[in-house]
């Protein structure tokens, strides 16, 4: 049976829409070819961006996976072997192009100091010794904060720290994936420059709970970002009058603060769930995994009953966001509880 | 000595900026997440492209590069010898992907048939025979119409048809870069469709010379679109509400009559500058291409004189656009003339 | 202090040197030009290593890291997910060659049913289900016996049919690293085409414990290796006068039954270093890996006892073959239990 | 109708096989394992080589094709533009792996200063000047003495040093396709050496007219060859027991002097198929390129009077080797003059 009340998205905060002011923001921006040269509004944001996320410089790309991607292009040698959390971003959900296309030989850590991250016993024994020409070369650390898979986990600054130090001991050069990074601050109450000490790169999203539609930048020192700016013109990512995304961008990044509305709904849902009997673990900042047990037919349930969702991780997860209001967190507990 | 006067722009007509009309387009855009789901108005866009195109489908790109990227990486295999016209823009203003990502070897066709056209019988003497499993395989044939460094140079359907049917006679591929396509379509005063008979994929971008800010589609057969998509995701371009920006190109879509307007600048232009003792060809669209003695004095007097455009295959290349009046290509033969 | 005594080599089985026969095998071999024609001695060995190994035909490679990573070439699209043991060869012992030049991402299967094996319910939920467009497509299982870091572990023809049903069913490919798979056969005894029953391609090498200096093979469908070959040539593996090496890798493809005699080295090894107190598993074929405190301390003393071995998987890995003899092993024993 | 009288085989000089000489060469190679250690007949054969052609270390390679592709690997950055004469072996007889798998665009050098060689100022015309990070970023010149499709012509060195002049000042890595550079010196009767002044690396083969069943080298500076010697690791080019292959490499690099006589070889077979009216230049070293109406007709009708040649560059390609005799070029002439 289909649900007859209004539906109630989930899927992910990546469908937040703009509103009025970041679309008046748009249609207000100054733009110029950012190929061939600068455009304002886009340099405008790279700088407050760069900023904001404690790096020396920014680039504008289309996409998180993009901003992945340049990092790791830039950073890895064909062949290295990078190190990343079991079911990271970069490895899961980016179609693979960590490994054909940046050219890395990806490693797993298992989660063994809670959802999202290891201890760094387990960094440095993954790290391992260098040997001979013909052994493998680990030269990547990869880092995700806030983690998807792992139900949005935040790790905190000082585990942040710790797994950085094991690091750069080993000579490892550092990219932290973070297309929920301010989700991670605003949960744990520190400014974002807090989460990137000692990285290489960083990436971050507009477009994911902030409700900019297109965006996110990579940041690091002015020789990866130059080297950066190359390679998203390699993959097609250079934009002419991108200051039009640029701006809503710009609104996006002045409404972190924000995100923590989005974080009580996903206690109050969590909460909610546990009442009805559901599996799920307290949630970090704005997603919700719930261990069912069997998916594709939890899945389709609550579709039937107007609840979009999707799967993470052998797990149903429900992302909340900007769009959504505390009503609709009722109204689809109320739905989960009645069948109906 | 620097010009006094406002600067004309003459670097490419990726510099139209987008005007009032396209900007209230696209701050009414109805939006939605386009990566996990379809927005709209980028599904809108694609179906008019596509009919525009005389294609059975079309995908929305941040790029023309990109666009052009994911056809010959879904049309080739590793190693895949493919046919281009010396100076084309995917073997030289692409920054290697057609080599290093889609994985193809170029050979050159020479211009013999006029610029940026060569005559079937070279097409079939390069295509050459199929020999045993160690020898080259050669797949893909990639036109390019206008062709950009031959200065906008049309090809017109007789001509497309003639190299159409020796490469599908041989079982090559067709891939059609049509950047510029609308272009030669008003210059020819045909429809777009007229130059893609019998192509298995044409790109056509939308910020070159039509005011959309941002974006280009791919287009061809269902099963193209749907393997270009995953490609298009691979490369982070898949964008969510991506819609905000198809909003810009539908509007671009119906201006392209107005090309015919910058045709004529183009012609002036030349006309001009031949009076003035240039060398110049007559433009067959919105580019003017002029051969100089020395290529980097010429451009920087030209910059001296507040006339900015760029090099292209060793000659001076100045491209019209609709952001110019006529007033601005008097005034910068008046500048040339003067030499102030 | 440094060993006077001879030095005792268990790094590889890869360090066996032709013996005369084979010496005088090589010298005598017919050859021709296999690269633009066919050598007959290469020919020769391809009909016999396909029947041996239950295929329909084989082709030479200069390295069974070459015979992996052309399987895994021809089998992967850009991209895509292929499941492998954590640990496999083909992960940890190649460059990373699976990734960044055959395209694949890889992820790890734990050895949940035993050293080198996992259940059959592990593998399934590893395949996972099918999502859209925008998420990874599972399409290889890469196995591997004897499966080397986990000390030449055997997978026996039940646990292996288990494998490949479950593989199937999920419509994957499937390609089994046999380069050890002779050992497999003689410590099951059983021939070694029933190790190969399903499978769409396998590696094996002559170049490991049989004593040939160079030469593996990949053997899959006819269509296979006619893929095969042309990217052994892509990349530089195809030879002229390849006969001479095929000559060797014939007298070692008739010496498989003698590998039972290195197996029982590896037992006696075992049982020795066992009673001095170390930690070691029972082999099941010629690897015995021993956990150590420290490796680097370790090796680095078995070293100065004139014992040459090698890390693998952080323990310390002895490798027996046929170039030790039993006084070998027992003078090794004794070197290690009186530290001189 | 067939011939009835014995095969003669112009096909290549790659078709020469070992005599008694080379093969109890191999037969008595001191031998070791190449990957984990150094194989005492290579490291000599690496040092050999390297002296003889002026360059501080080599690699010994399975195949000219992979020394090459090595070279161009280590020197190419992704997409970077490389310059070739058209019709260079890695452009049209390496399967695309220069572009593929190296990762680099290639553009070509017309033959403008005779057979297989261009002008400096044509190569400085092509190298053009460096633009912004937007533009092809050109980083490499790749030479070949003698060109293979150019009908085995020769470069001599003064104007090889010209053309190293105009690269180095515009800060481009030089590789030199060796692969057939003992014919060249041999030609020009001045030493290797005299031939590689100024590159960066450079190929050669010992399987190209001189006897030896498999092998080739890639000479550089040490880092050079340690960052090849991994490139080879990971393309499966890294052997065992290489020294049987090696041992007959250096019986070959000791008969470089007796290529004279093929050439002579060479020489009498244009003149004699000029008095047919055979339309054929006079060769720098052994291929004759014969330029005949109807390419497949002339092979074919060849081929039935038991005469083996292959196409090249549009044109038949006879290549002498030290596998005929004189007798052989005549009793081929006197085929071809009576059809029979």
């Amino acid at each position: 049976m289909t649900s007859t009340g209004r539906p109630i998205d989930f899927r992910s905060d990546t469908v937040t829409r703009p509103d009025d002011v970041m679309r008046r923001a748009m249609a207000e921006a100054e733009v110029d070819d950012n190929v061939i040269g600068t455009d304002p509004t886009i340099a405008e944001l790279e700088r407050r961006a760069a900023r904001t996320l404690g790096m020396p410089a920014a680039l504008w790309t289309p996409s998180g996976t993009m901003a992945n991607l340049i990092a790791l292009s830039v950073h890895l040698q064909r062949g290295d072997r990078f190190l990343a959390m079991r079911g990271a971003h970069v490895l899961t959900n980016e179609l693979g192009s960590a490994a054909w296309l940046a050219g890395g030989m990806p490693d797993l850590l298992e989660h063994d100091a809670g959802p999202g991250r290891c201890t760094p016993e387990t960094l440095a024994a993954a790290i391992g010794h260098t040997g001979p020409y013909y052994t493998m070369r680990t030269t990547l650390l990869c880092l995700e904060n806030t983690h998807n898979a792992a139900g949005g986990a935040v790790t905190p600054p000082d585990e942040h720290a710790q797994l950085l130090s094991v690091a750069k001991q080993a000579g490892l050069t550092v990219h932290l994936d973070g297309a929920r990074i301010w989700h991670a601050a605003v949960a744990l109450q520190v400014p974002p420059a807090a989460l990137t000490v000692g990285v290489d790169s960083v990436s971050a999203c507009f477009s994911k709970g902030l409700g900019a539609p297109v965006g996110s930048v990579v940041a690091g020192s002015e020789e990866f970002v130059e080297q950066g700016r190359r390679m998203r013109q390699m993959l097609g990512g250079g934009v002419r009058q991108g200051g039009v995304l640029a701006a809503a961008c710009l609104v996006a990044l002045g409404r972190i603060d924000e995100l923590a509305r989005t974080h009580e709904f996903a206690q109050r849902l969590a909460a909610g769930l546990a009442e009805h009997g559901w599996r799920v673990a307290t949630p970090d900042t704005n997603i919700v995994l719930a261990d069912v047990p069997d998916l594709t037919t939890a899945l389709g349930w609550l579709q039937s009953l107007g609840i979009a969702t999707v799967p993470m991780a052998g797990k149903v997860r429900f992302t909340t966001h900007r769009d959504l209001s505390a009503a609709d967190i009722e109204e689809a507990l109320r739905r989960i509880k009645t069948g109906a």
